[in-house]
């Protein structure tokens, strides 16, 4: 029988290259969105579309309202910074983000009965978020050991899996495009037009286009602002 | 200035005192509690307001449709069972719940600047729930010293306070009493009457009034039989 795993699923191009690479693992990918008071629902309603012609066997959409916490830019109502990849935590850090998305894929995991849950975060070509070093990932996998039915009767032993932590952009786009990901269907802009063009400026656009330039691709995302170098 | 602290805030008895023994700790409380596809919703009632009559400085109710994962009697419409507290993980378990509900506190605690989080599992008299257990406390304060800005940036250490976690159901009840917890006001029934009657013969009335028997107590909360011992 296949094995089950529960795939972190945002639409962008970190995840979709971490749901390609679970099922290239033989994994039966099951991938969890969260709608969580973001700025917009475009990377959802392509995680949605992108999830089913990825292969996921199903696509969960969870609501949850992380704008009663507030306490960053992309839940907050706070500016997307513009201005280029600086040093320290940027404003667009969502607090405790990665540690809920990974409880709910736990808790999903537990009643799937699957033992291995995919989460895209890389630790290179990154923000600087605290809970995308390797360190972090490693402390969630012992909590997920103590935290479950499964700790207690010894069914098994969970492992959460960061294929993409020690990859730059570059290498992330190279195994994507080895696997068939089509990253023109993949939205990675924190701040996108109405119509859905991403805005070229923000860390996570510049991220994504130094990437495809330093993989030698063009990226196929559409862009307000055609600033790609 | 008085120190911050989050306490996760169902309502019932366990977290009411929980709430009593920070403030009492000198801690201003911000209580948390959680609408998570729960049977009913007598508890956050009696949560928002005992919250206040307790001295909570401010009380944040968030909702996540834990019903969308399932895998519990709590939230996935199995019956509740009644026979008495058997061995092993019973079927009300709610898959990696404490780990959901930590994961938001640890959000708001960041936002908020606190750096303490109190949850009242206790792991004498209780139904074997693999997140109520001292190890998994420790996991996760491990964790938070990973996840969070303060992680990267050394301007602080989380804490995660579990004060009953050694502590039987009668001397919960009596420290409560000792600091002024009004029990009649608390709710702890799985499976309680449309009129909020407590059922008595759920694994929490059974633990609760096994409680009060101990303490050498009568549970001032209304019961629909009165099995109580």
């Amino acid at each position: 029988m296949t094995k089950r795993a529960v795939v972190l699923y945002s639409g962008g191009l970190d995840s979709t290259t971490c749901l390609a690479m679970a099922k290239a693992e033989g994994f039966e990918p099951h991938a969890m969105s969260f709608a969580y008071g973001q700025r917009h629902g475009i990377e959802l309603e392509a995680a949605r579309e992108n999830a089913s012609a990825m292969g996921a066997e199903q696509h969960l959409l969870v609501e949850i309202d992380l704008r009663k916490i507030g306490g960053s830019a992309l839940t907050a109502g706070i500016d997307v910074p513009k201005e280029g990849v600086g040093g320290g935590i940027p404003v667009t850090y969502v607090p405790a983000r990665n540690t809920i998305f990974l409880s709910f894929a736990l808790g999903w995991a537990e009643v799937l009965g699957a033992f291995d849950i995919f989460i895209g975060v890389n630790a290179l070509d990154y923000s600087g978020y605290p809970d995308c070093r390797p360190e972090y990932i490693a402390a969630f996998e012992t909590l997920a050991n103590l935290a479950t039915r499964a700790a207690v009767e010894g069914t098994g032993r969970y492992r959460i899996h960061a294929p993409l932590i020690g990859l730059t952009k570059a290498e992330i786009i190279r195994k994507g495009v080895s696997l068939g990901v089509d990253y023109s269907r993949t939205h990675s802009c924190y701040d996108p037009s109405p119509d859905g063009l991403a805005c070229g400026r923000c860390d996570s656009c510049r991220l994504r286009l130094k990437g495809f330039s330093e993989a030698g691709m063009a990226d196929p995302a559409r862009y307000v602002v055609t600033d790609k170098e």
